[in-house]
């Protein structure tokens, strides 16, 4: 774009660097930036600054934070007897939006992928380990995606879980609510049939 | 959010703050950008202050610019006799994309609507005709959207000329490149007809 100016032109450049953003985007978000107001200008420059500088993982459950425990590990409130595994931080937020699951995290960062050179030990597996020996865990619950990666992770944990004092437990799959049952697929399918429950 | 630290809070904030951008978009864009290398994270931050600071319009021809003059405006490979006029700043690089024009821009940063309570004295009609009075430009090509405002701000700015030593002319419009007729509206169709060329 030559007959932008270069800050205008850098602007464009950074947004492209974004997922999902191509050229027509970058452009729409950069002109709509010289409109924001003063203060939503400063507080973006700064922001991105400080996602990058300040942002870290919890020493603990690997979920993001600024300080060496992120909020739910240093809350309260929550129950310290369950914790709720995951593949990514922002699969926490899925949880915390529902208000009923009250446990912990841990974050794997990353799922078991041998073809991908992904191995149990590039994952936070050790430190889930040192966790359950260490604190009060009653409760695993795995909540993994579940693809050939989410399935392998699954077992694993499970298997290194056995002989350990801790029930270990994995979210449902099955049939999704509201949605017509012909467009589920057959893997789904099998795995609500046989997952069947009784009719109470 | 409440398990997102705040640094990441607020850049999903100033992410939400552009057009198109809901929730999980901003989520996502907030969590991609802290994966930046750090010298894009630096150039993103400055462009973004920059943006808002730097950027000014062109005292000529409103073309975005960070000095008085545009690029455009300060070239000396121009045609410096016509003007290709532009709702705003963004139409400029269709035009410039083509290689083919070589004139000057004028940006009108928007078209009359009375309706929307916007009369010509808020547009940048009367730059326009200082630059054609004082400039020697011998042709004025209107280039804005064939919508009733831009029809309307043709309008008045063709009367405006009327009486000038200038050749005012409009970009065609007409059936576009590549699509298929039943697709094009009557509107169209009707200004293609009324339009149609002599076949060579």
């Amino acid at each position: 774009m030559k007959n932008y100016p270069n800050s205008l032109n850098n602007l464009i450049e950074c947004y492209k660097k974004l997922p999902g953003i191509g050229e027509k985007t970058a452009e729409r978000l950069a002109l709509a930036t010289i409109n924001l107001d003063k203060e939503i200008i400063d507080l973006f420059s700064e922001s991105i600054i400080n996602a990058k500088t300040k942002i870290k993982k919890c020493s603990k459950c690997h979920n993001f934070t600024e300080e060496n425990l992120c909020e739910i590990c240093k809350s309260t409130n929550r129950d310290k007897t369950t914790i709720c595994i995951v593949e990514e931080p922002k699969n926490i937020s899925l949880f915390e939006k529902l208000e009923t699951y009250k446990g912990l995290y841990h974050v794997l960062d990353g799922l078991i992928s041998p073809l991908d050179g992904i191995n149990p030990e590039d994952i936070n597996i050790s430190s889930l380990i040192d966790r359950i020996k260490e604190e009060n865990i009653s409760e695993v619950i795995i909540a993994v995606k579940p693809s050939i990666e989410g399935e392998t992770t699954a077992l694993y944990i499970s298997k290194l879980l056995e002989n350990m004092p801790v029930k270990v437990t994995k979210i449902a799959h099955g049939i999704p609510i509201g949605v017509d049952m012909e467009y589920i697929d057959s893997l789904t399918l099998e795995m609500a049939l046989e997952d069947r429950k009784d009719v109470a």
